[in-house]
């Protein structure tokens, strides 16, 4: 048996190849793929910005982490998903993109997320597993690894983001532990954002307000649950904005939590200062290196700001993600948010769609999914 | 009645000046000093390098935080500490410095800490309620303010610090939530440092790492409980200093917890390097307007790292301090760090030699107080 | 100026007579009553079954608690709410009706809902403050106390139970840290049952069950957004009803959190067994002395079951509650449980008629309120 | 191979009998026993009135699980412990004696602790994996369990309570969250009470008071950190021992924290009249089934206050005591608390020692161990 697989062979460049799964271990799963998502760091790696981390020989990967699937193949011992629900071969799944070790300080504590020694790719497409990225029609879960069953009547579409932008933020909501009546600012209303609002919302936090430039996408922050938004290009400088939150605030003087997920660190600053004495800013979205930010800590410290950092999540977060999708499907428009679809085969134009939106101001949130 | 007090008069004077203590109203408590100590920020107010806010006209003010007094004045009303401990006019107290409004969002929520509207002095010197800085023969308590009785045996010189430097380093340790067996580093083995060593080493940390850079303190902080040193003379740089903290401690990957009380911003990227992937980095030094920090958002967010900063400390955490001080006066050498006496009289030689104390580079950790 | 109040002469029998309020201290507040709900410890006190603790004389007592006014006069110095809100003398306010010391050792720490010396009464209506019970024209409040100024457009009935039934069932959600998508069983569908189904709703659970015995409180329960009721009535045995959550719970295994609002120390051993390992059991209902409940606590301990007790709340939970009202005030039907309103004259109808309401099988949530 | 193992053939009579320990599988280990403590619940079985629960066929167990030992096989793939150290044959290692499923709700949020499948023999001494239990040269360690090297200078003698009493009250008063400067009152003096003192001091604790009926073993809790015991012969009735906690612990009103480990349910209401308001009572003793109790739930709720109970501990607590352990081990008499010690064969003379020690009115806490 071979499985297609989309390897990224040079910058803007994918090659459809062939490569045979590996043998199902004993634990181990293999899936059958139906969906995967383009999210903003496959595109760096496409561009060439980032290298992938591999600890066996250098090589070429399977990009592709936002995935769904069936399981094609259990290995022996395999009878239940991670909530010991029965799992059989056909059933659709969701499972977390990186692999803890199991092993160590963190992993013991149960803070896998926390884990040093977890990887995504761990070797290059020519070595065991070779099935380690989601633009391919096999994906093989390692023995142990988390894996969620999904109910009926959630749309691959719906599904791809699950495990990576949806169990993000509803990781840094619970980290941040957003109480029932809080107020919450969003800095950026793009994919993380919009699931951000909604999870806020969900939560039951008693003001959210959305900041973008992105005018489509404050109307969908709005859908989502956003009480105001704030756009910036009409409250263009820092000071306005910071201004704006502490008026919306009132009695609080400022958010008790503020998420970044724009990604931009000059944010970072601003964002700070919209914190309410004592509240707490979280970040996610600065995730490439060089992403120096500048700020007087003694601000910081005499505002008594906590500052949460959440890359990745604990993989039980992602068994709340799922229930979360399916019992609020018809209340928010999260479910629509994928435009485009193409086949696998199609790669090199879905990559460069995918950047050509991204780059357009007046853009939607609208994420291309290839289906092998 | 009239008390004398040592006003600021411009940078580098003082002036003994006698002022009437305001009329003790209902909840009031007006205090007699013994004791007064020289900190590092009143250091900062007498060089003219920072200026007192005050809400009222401008004006001298009288410096001084640090302190410990006994009852002169009960206003009607009060018979109990705020733990409601019996109290009378002739009882050793200590109690915040600093007033929360308690009328605020932050107040109500018991986080007091966190009020926004908590002052220090309110008006000058010329102003009700005159008697608002420790250098003087009074200090008036405005009503509902916090205050704690003194057990007996515990000096002037032990007692001094405590509504500051302990409390604080104390209160940072209850939010980091350091757990019995942590390993924890404390970046500096002044006053605050030593503190701090011995308030982790009383929770039960497991391993405690003191930086600094004079022998006597790193000594002192063996002492007080620490594990290992590191003395920045021999580890010179940060990389050297950030290897030496991964090896001690071991499969832990670095500390628990990095504690931050030197108040040099250079020293943020060195500590949160040291703290292991989950852990928790503690700010508590750079308090100074300009305490500029620049790192990688990205390095923070993948080591998953929390940031707490604090300022002061919740009221209740001064009860606390005081019977930690009792309780383990024996067992550390933290009631014998104050080292010279001067009568109020003589602030201005104190001030100096406070000054040319804090210059040597072999300096122990040695506070100078004030007698009224 | 005199006020009317209906004093509890001797059991079933309230007389209304005429009293002058307390002068107005610095910082109190004088409260014109504007309604006051007749809630189930009012009717217990009625009957003669719990006598007032007062710690002044002993004498007729004013009755009710659940009350909403308006600020009749404002102490000299008060300008603002708790949170800092403006107020001045017309504004619609709700308040604790108990009252924490405010100089203890749980005060001290913020708890002041757990204040061993809070009190609700203090003294006879003979004795200051004389205005201490709702059923009367005129409520004082101590210099101090909580208050919060409410938002345009709630109503009186809807105010009424916010300062008792609401505020409790979300500070009890609140202590019990229920999180976004967690399984919930609800003990009861009374008032305090339908508030935490709503309150749990808003916090995002995943699964909500509400078990009573009254269909059109479980229709209202569904109204509030319980996913699934369990009736008394057609699943007669506890073992049954543990089976059913057990189902609806699934891999769960049990309910995260259990909240028993109903008020019979029986039901307890049944709700322990329907929380899932490691789950929270809240006790809120069993309030009467002599609520004795026999359990085999190695039953519990195996299933590492967590009890909390909640008693009132922390007086902020208040400030949360009007929020949540006003936020909700649309989507849930809480501001629809009053049913019948009287003029305070004609209080002992009152109180008939909510004594025969409480007595009906098919009683909806009907609370009957009086008006001054 | 064959190895020795003392089996239960009946009520109060072992066997030595030969089994093969079983393949070592990919990620098993298997355990070379050096020594074996005999705890209250093995005496339980021994007596016949506990029965090992098994999900395969019935039949006779291999009782002990205070045990410690060497690593005799590492399976395919061990090439560390559970934090990460490098693990060799012939290391001294502890481990827990129960076995979380690792694929359930409870084990997928990191609570293996509250995990519902979690099983210490699951079969009998017939079938696989035969050596389940400490009276036996052998112990299989199934793959993926936690495994814990041990540092050089722990005895054996020091080590076998570690990965159960040890274990259980540091997890305790982890769960419990025990404060720097708290007070606490342990019920009970026995194994696990001083152990409770020793980690209690070492977290700081600001009060420990110890009750027992036995003079030796206050003896001993004095040496562990107790600052007052409270003997049982000299204050008779629960309310003389209540009115002395109240006067101990002053301001508080009762003891912030009060643990159970004595095992009778009937002083589990006197137990929690000790709890200061809004404290928290940790039953850790009640195992036995029909451990009733009664008490008035009223009371309980309007003293707030937390029960938490705890059975067995989080896997990586026992990392947290083998560091206390080594750490302390000059510091309190806790290594020192084994008398006696008898090769496996003797088994029967061993047990019947154990009983008569137990039943000794002024026993010290002298534990027998086996070894193979």
């Amino acid at each position: 048996m071979k499985g297609k697989a989309a390897v990224l062979v040079k910058p803007y460049q994918f090659e459809i190849r062939e490569y045979p799964p590996p043998p199902v271990e004993p634990g181990g799963i293999l899936i059958k793929v139906t969906a995967s998502g383009i999210c903003g760091s496959d595109l760096h790696y496409w561009r060439g910005e980032m290298k992938p981390m591999l600890s066996g020989k250098p090589g070429p990967v399977i990009l592709g982490h936002e995935l769904t699937g069936v399981v094609h193949t259990l290995g022996p011992g395999v009878t239940t998903d991670s909530r010991g629900l029965p799992l059989k071969e056909g059933d659709r799944v969701v499972f977390p993109y990186f692999f803890p070790c199991g092993h160590c300080y963190n992993c013991l504590r149960g803070e896998w997320n926390h884990c040093p020694h977890r990887f995504r790719f761990r070797a290059s497409v020519e070595e065991y597993p070779y099935c380690n990225g989601g633009y391919a029609e096999y994906f093989y879960l390692y023995p142990g690894h988390f894996v969620f069953k999904v109910p009926e009547g959630l749309s691959d579409e719906a599904l791809t983001p699950v495990n990576c932008a949806l169990s993000q933020v509803i990781y840094a909501l619970h980290r941040a532990n957003l109480q029932m009546g809080d107020a919450v600012v969003i800095q950026g209303a793009g994919g993380l954002g919009l699931y951000a609002v909604a999870a806020a919302k969900e939560r039951g936090a008693g003001l959210i307000i959305s900041i973008d430039g992105v005018k489509g996408r404050l109307e969908l922050a709005r859908q989502c649950g956003a009480d105001h938004v704030i756009d910036i290009n009409e409250l263009k400088e820092p000071q306005e904005r910071i201004a704006r939150v502490k008026e919306l605030t009132g009695y609080r003087g400022g958010a008790d939590v503020v998420l970044e997920v724009v990604g931009y660190p000059q944010v970072i600053p601003e964002g700070l200062d919209m914190v309410r004495k004592g509240g707490v800013y979280v970040e996610i979205g600065n995730i490439w290196p060089g992403s120096n930010v500048t700020f007087d800590m003694s601000r910081v410290l005499f505002n008594m700001t906590t500052i949460i950092t959440t890359a990745h999540y604990d993989p039980w977060i992602l068994s709340v993600a799922v229930d979360f999708l399916e019992r609020t499907k018809d209340k928010y428009p999260l479910t629509r948010v994928v435009s485009h679809k193409f086949p696998l085969e199609q790669i090199n134009e879905a990559f460069q769609q995918a950047e050509w939106l991204g780059r357009q101001q007046e853009a939607q949130v609208t994420r291309a999914i290839l289906v092998p």
